[in-house]
Formats: C-alpha cells, sequence, structure tokens
C-alpha cells in the first residue's frame, strides 16, 4: 500500500536517497535518549527545503507522518520515528549560505553542525553563544527544534535568543518564511518563536537566520572545589548578589567527579563534595577585576581551592572536565538516563540535596552535573536497563525529582525538550487551560497530526 | 439590549467602575495615534486579573467585543475601540508584587507604569533594560502586548527578552499563567511568545514575571555631529565592525535637531545634517576604553564635534535631546505621524536618504530620528489632517517608503506595532502562506473575533 507513496518521494529525493531495507532502518530508529527506539517506513535524505516540502506533500497526501532529525543527538526521543512514518534526515542541507558582517547575522541550512556555525562565525571576529553539550555533532535545526541551551545560558541566554528568521516547511508542505534581519520587529504574531522548541511538531525548519555577537575579547577560567553542596551553592549566590554575571557557573558532584577523574585524568582530587567551573568573559579588565573577585567570594564562601587558569589552554583543560562529565559517567554502567529537570537559581542547594537524599533512599547511583548559573540540573541515573528491578526504581526517584521540581516552581525540562521521554510529566506542569491552550495551537497548526506523532502530548 | 451586560459587568467590578456616559467615553476613545478614534460601548476598570477574567467571561456570554488598554500611549491605534466594545482599562492593576534579587526576577501586575518598573528595580542595584520613549506613562502590560522596544535595543534587546512569565486572561474568559522563574525551560510551546506583541487580540495580559540585570557599574554619554549623513552612518558601521556593541547609538536628522533646539534650548548647532547620541555602558575601565574608540571613530569619518558628558548629569542634559526630539517635533504642526519603519541596519544611510528625498518630492516636512544601533526609524510627519489635499500626499509619502523598506528587507513596524495604521501593510511583508499562518492562529485562539477586532489583520 506505501509503494506509490515511496516512488513518489523517490521521484522528489532521487531513488537513491531513500532508505527501506530493515538493516538500513535500524540506525535512524533511535537518537540518544536510552531505552527508546521505533522502526519507520521509511528514511528520506532530501537535499534542499524544496525536496522537504514536496516530501511532506506527499506524506499529507498519503497521510504518512513524518519525523524530521538531523544528528540524532537529542536527550528526550523527540525524533524517535513512529510505526509507518517516513524519517526525514536533513544532514544534507548542510550549507552556511551568509555571514554578514554588517548586519551581525549568520544564515545557514538545518544540516550544519552547531560547531561549524561558530567557527564562521569566529573566521569573522563573530561568535555564536549558544554552545549545547553535543555542539560538536548535533545539527543546528535540530538545536532550533529543540530550543536547546548550553553552558553559557546565564549570560547569553539560549538558542531562542539568537535566532532572527526561519525558513519553515508546514505540515501540508507549504513553505514559509519567518523573521528578518531587523533587530526590532512587531509586524504580526512571533511566528519564529512559535516554532522554535515545538520539537518538529508544528514544522520542520530547513533554513535559519541567526543573530551573532562580537567575539570577547577576553576569557578566564576557573575551577573551585567544596567540601559541601551548600559552600557551592552559596559561593553562586554571592556571586550575582556581587552583580557579577559569568558567562559559566557550571558545577559537578562527587560522583561526577569521580567519573570525570577517572575517564580523563585531569588531576581533580576526588574527594570533593562540588566542583564549580567559573569563566567570565568580556573586556580584559573586567575580565581580570571579575576573576579577582569571584575568586575572593569563592574562598570565603568556604572553597577548599581554587584553580585560576592563567591561559586559554590552561582554561580549556580545566573546562573540558565539565564537558567530559556526561560521557565520563557514562562508562560506568550500560544505561545512562540523562535527566534535565531545573528549577529557580534560588532553588538549587536544595535540589541538588534533594537528589543525592532520593538517589540513597531508592540505592541507586545519580551522578549530578549541570548549569548552577541558570538552575539546570543533570541528575544523570547510571543503571541498567536489562534490570527491572532496579528500572522500577529508577521511576520511582525520577517521579519523586519531578514532583519536587514542580513543588518549588521548576520546569520538567530546562534544554531537551519534552519529546517522548518528558510527556507524562508535561501536563503536570501546566495547568489544564494552560495545556490545552497548547494543544488548541497544535491542532490548528497540524489538523491531522502529521506531523512527529505521539511528541510532547499525550 | 446591553442593559443585562451592563448591569452584570458592574456586578464583577461594582457600579462605580464602569462608564457608559457620552462625554465619559471620549477619552478612553483614542491612544497616542493620530486621527484614528471610535466611541465604545462602555469603559470598566477591573481591579484586578479575577475581575479581567470575570468581564470577559460576560463578554463572550453576550458577544460584546474586548478591547484592553493601559494608558493609552499607543502609537498604531491598538487600543482604539470598536463600535459597541468593551474597554478594559487596566491602570487599577498597578501593584509590584515582587521583586526577587536572588532570582534576578520581578513580577508586576499589568497597570504598572514602565518606569515604576526600573525604579523598584534599581533599589536592588538592578535594572529593568527596556526603555519605551513612554516609559514614564505607559504601562508594562501595554508595553509586553505591543513588545516594546526602546533606546537600548542593539545591546539590550526588547521587551520580549525580559518577560519570563506571563497571567494571561483567554478570549472567553480563562486565566492562565505561562513560564516561570526558570532561566532554562522547554516544556512545550512558548505561549507566552505568542501572547508578547500580539497586541491585545489573543488574550489580555494582567500580571507578568520580568527578567532583571545587575545596573552596569558606569555609563558614559557622547553627542557626535555630522555635515552629512553617510558620515553618520559610516560612524555607525565603523563602530560595530570595531566589536563594540554600545548601548543606545540613536540619531536625529537636520530637522529634528532644529527642533530640539528651538524647544529645548540645549546648546545644539541647528546647522548639523546629523546627530549621533552614543552610550556606552558596562565595567567602568571598559566603559572608558570605548568611549575614547568610539571617539575617535566619530572624529575619522567626520564628526564635526563630539562632545563628551563629563558626568551622569551632563550625559542626561545630552540624551534629552534625543528623549525630546517627538515632543519638540510634534509642536511644529497640529498632525505629527510617527512612523516606526525599521531596516537591517546595513540599509540605514540608504532609508534616511530616500525618506528625505520623498520628502522634497511631495513637498511634505518630514523630520527623522531613530535607533540607528537597531536600524529603526522614525520618520515624523509634520502636518494637519484638515488639510486634505497635503494628507493625501502624506499617504503618498508612506506607501512609498514602506514599500523601499520591504524592498530592502525591513519591517512596517520596529516596535509601535501594527494595530489599525499598519494593517494595510502587513500583508505585503508576509507571503501569503506565512499571513494565512498567523490568521490560524487567531481563529484557534479567539474563534469568535472578540478580542479586540479589526487589529493586526485586515
Amino acid at each position: 500500500m506505501y509503494e506509490d507513496f515511496l516512488s513518489s518521494i523517490a521521484g522528489v529525493v532521487g531513488a537513491d536517497q531513500v532508505l527501506t531495507g530493515d538493516e538500513d532502518l535500524v540506525p535512524y530508529g533511535f537518537d540518544g535518549t536510552a531505552v527508546l527506539k521505533q522502526r519507520p517506513l521509511c528514511v528520506v535524505f532530501p537535499a534542499d527545503s524544496l525536496q522537504v516540502s514536496g516530501c511532506v506533500k506527499l506524506a499529507a497526501l498519503h497521510a504518512v507522518p513524518v519525523v524530521a532529525r538531523g544528528s540524532g543527538t537529542g536527550l528526550s526521543g523527540g525524533s524517535v520515528p513512529v510505526e509507518k512514518s517516513m524519517v526525514l534526515v536533513l544532514t544534507r542541507l548542510d550549507k552556511i549560505l551568509e555571514v554578514d558582517e554588517r548586519n551581525l547575522t549568520l544564515r545557514a541550512q538545518c544540516g550544519v553542525i552547531t560547531k561549524e556555525v561558530d567557527d564562521a562565525a569566529g573566521r569573522f571576529g563573530l561568535f555564536y553563544p549558544p554552545d549545547p553539550g553535543s555542539m560538536k555533532i548535533s545539527t543546528i535545526g535540530g538545536n532550533v527544534a529543540e530550543n536547546s541551551g548550553g553552558l553559557r545560558g546565564l549570560k547569553y541566554g539560549v538558542t531562542r535568543d539568537y535566532v532572527m528568521g526561519l525558513t519553515v516547511v508546514l505540515p501540508d508542505g507549504r513553505l514559509v518564511e519567518l523573521g528578518n534581519k531587523c533587530v526590532k520587529d512587531v509586524a504580526g504574531y512571533s511566528m519564529k518563536d512559535l516554532f522554535i522548541g515545538s520539537e518538529g511538531t508544528l514544522g520542520i525548519i530547513t533554513e535559519v537566520l541567526l543573530k551573532l555577537l562580537p567575539k570577547p575579547q577576553a576569557r578566564r577560567t576557573m575551577l573551585a572545589l567544596y567540601d559541601s553542596m551548600e559552600a557551592a551553592a552559596e559561593t553562586v549566590s554571592a556571586i550575582i548578589a556581587a552583580k557579577i554575571i559569568p558567562c559559566t557557573l557550571e558545577f559537578l558532584d562527587r560522583m561526577t567527579v569521580g567519573c570525570v577523574e577517572d575517564y580523563a585524568k585531569i588531576g581533580l582530587p576526588t574527594d570533593v563534595e562540588a566542583l564549580l567551573l567559573i569563566e567570565t568573559d568580556g573586556h580584559p579588565v573586567a575580565v581580570e577585576d571579575e576573576t579577582v573577585r569571584m575568586r575572593d567570594i569563592a574562598l570565603k564562601f568556604g572553597a577548599r581551592e581554587v584553580k585560576v587558569a592563567v591561559d586559554e589552554a590552561e582554561g580549556a583543560r580545566l573546562a573540558s572536565a565539565r564537558r567530559q562529565a556526561f560521557s565520563a559517567l557514562a562508562r560506568v554502567k550500560p544505561t545512562t538516563i540523562l535527566e534535565d529537570v531545573t528549577v529557580p537559581r534560588s532553588e538549587l542547594a536544595r535540589m541538588v540535596k534533594f537528589i543525592r537524599l532520593t538517589a540513597e533512599r531508592h540505592r541507586l547511583l545519580i551522578g549530578t552535573f549541570g548549569h548552577m548559573g541558570d538552575g539546570n540540573l543533570h541528575p544523570t541515573f547510571l543503571t541498567d536497563e536489562r534490570d527491572i528491578e532496579e528500572m522500577h526504581r529508577v521511576e520511582l526517584a525520577l517521579e519523586e525529582i519531578v514532583e519536587e521540581t514542580l513543588a518549588v516552581g521548576g520546569t520538567v525540562t530546562g534544554e531537551h525538550g519534552v519529546g517522548l521521554a518528558k510527556k507524562v510529566f508535561l501536563k503536570r506542569q501546566f495547568s489544564e487551560a494552560s495545556y490545552e491552550l497548547m494543544r488548541e495551537v497544535k491542532r490548528a497548526l497540524d489538523p491531522r497530526g502529521l506531523l512527529n506523532p505521539g511528541k510532547i502530548f499525550d
């Protein structure tokens, strides 16, 4: 029954850009999320926006669900296919189309690797601030669809803050261009903001117009080591109270520090309760001044030791402790479940403690690291999906962490998205009216529910 | 036929908070926009979110259109009523509910004056960056509904960038809370972004949760005077190319400078072609450094003179030249039509020249000032609405300016909104599909079209 459909898709993209063989489909049945997988009907590699539009039009005609994906690094199952769906792999749309120095903008196709966006900006003395952990392999289109965060969120914000325009294929295949190079624009509803973070459920983003910033002239990195998480949290509060907004304010708990040291041999003491990675950037004098003030604050609030990097190279080495946290934890056990709860910054110390106690109560290994500056925590469950009994305890612990998060005014996902993994929790975060409001938007834009079905909503 | 409706509204807000007398309605039949006015059915002053919700529920029941307004300072007719509508004046919702120093947030009711938001933040050493020209009289709810800009857009962005949460009354009267104090949150669609800038057509904003920043430690202000607009524009480009992002980069053309001097006696030479107001803020050393570099750039690119303020007081005096531009121009003729076209920064010099030539061609007085840093221009027509023939030429000129704006990738409104004034132009800026997309959202959220009807869309 899908023969007509598949041959017309081949007519759009070429027969060699369509996969249907069982083994060929396997790599596109999962993303970076543990446990979740599903085989699609076919996998298609369009070359440009028009081909994406053509494929989506045919899918609408044949009522075939469409799931778009870039590199498949997502951590909430947002690009895991549904049965009998067409997966659109957008990695061939990999061109940087323009860097406009005068307007500080960059235009790229959705399949460009995030780091290449920043590299291209760098060649003009500019930079693209959002730096999700996966930036060396994730695509910019995926970043926009998920509204990815990163390590510099406190000072520089998230992906949404750098999207000036989008080209989007709507669920019926129409192509629309939203936004422009104007720094201010209030003409009509901000439709681009609706597509940013919509996880492929409202439209497929094929091109992005991004805002760039001048590259900061200087940067300094330091590590502060603590014997208590409370002291680390108080340091963070004191830095903000001192009116300093560092670009990076990351932390690792004891278990994560131990795994990182075991993995990367950076020379970290493994008996610390908390490690803070702090970076400040900007004018050289301001950077020096803030570095000294933050070191003093860290020591005043009980840091056992503060290492200030002498240069960029040492700074990068210190920062690698944080960059490698997830990989280091992932080696410990067969299954790694990376959570993404986020709380108002003021609730951070309390939340970290709650997670530690929850792990003890359920006899689980949870390493926690995350973005202390913006309240975004990544409690990481080190487990084994084949151990049914332990997985049950993981579920119970996760349940308790989510409940506590919501009780203190937090969100079930700070930067990974809802996808499949968080949709059971989403309803609890929203009132009935505000949840229904989102569904109304989904129904209005995709009345037949063909775009990334089963994601976000139950 | 409205008796039942009016008495039930009086039951919600109290009889003394409902106006229906002809003379009482007059002040609520217009806003800050020239020419446009319409008498409503009634004017109602609710006290809080629940009363707003109650009023909107009754309006839905009786199919009465609802138009919300704050101080009525809008410049696109966005709060001009329609016939037989209920105007909800939200100025009684005037409480600042919380300043949260640890999370750098401020919660306020929608009717709080914008400047009071900034003043309240200031008492904690914080600040609220968006500073629309009307900030001393406009309400924060109106700012959010219009996504207002201001003088600091280049460095600090616009109102949208500082909205973390909203309480909104939907067209059927349901109350929803959107967003929270989390710096990162990707749970579901960003519905708050849909309401920001929706000009009262999708919901009525009754409370806002705003992001604050630490107040910059230092600021320096300078004025640069030019004999040619091109030299001023080249200075702006050179400042950006030097990787400096000043907080303010405003300009006034010759006519505006003349009117300001005549009005405010600041001591400006009236024979300059262009005046740039430049401000930088941040770390004191960075500010000093940038001030010197920008002064040198201005002189290198042909400034006749650069006046650097020696202190904050002199800075405020220099800045008042720009702050008073609109008032100064408005004195010249009976009718002042303030336009708001915005172009990519690279197109600014060309656009200013086009406006000047258009004014000459149509024998019109147009003073132009605006935000050079973000391409947001305010060509201001000085005219007389009683002069039918001249008003016809105004229309022709405006038409040409809008066409040129769109031709160079600009927008018909940078910060004033579409309202009634720009809706004929909106369609031209959007493709049929993207215009239709916005209408789909409007139909989904307000299927009966009761909220601020006739605005944005034709």
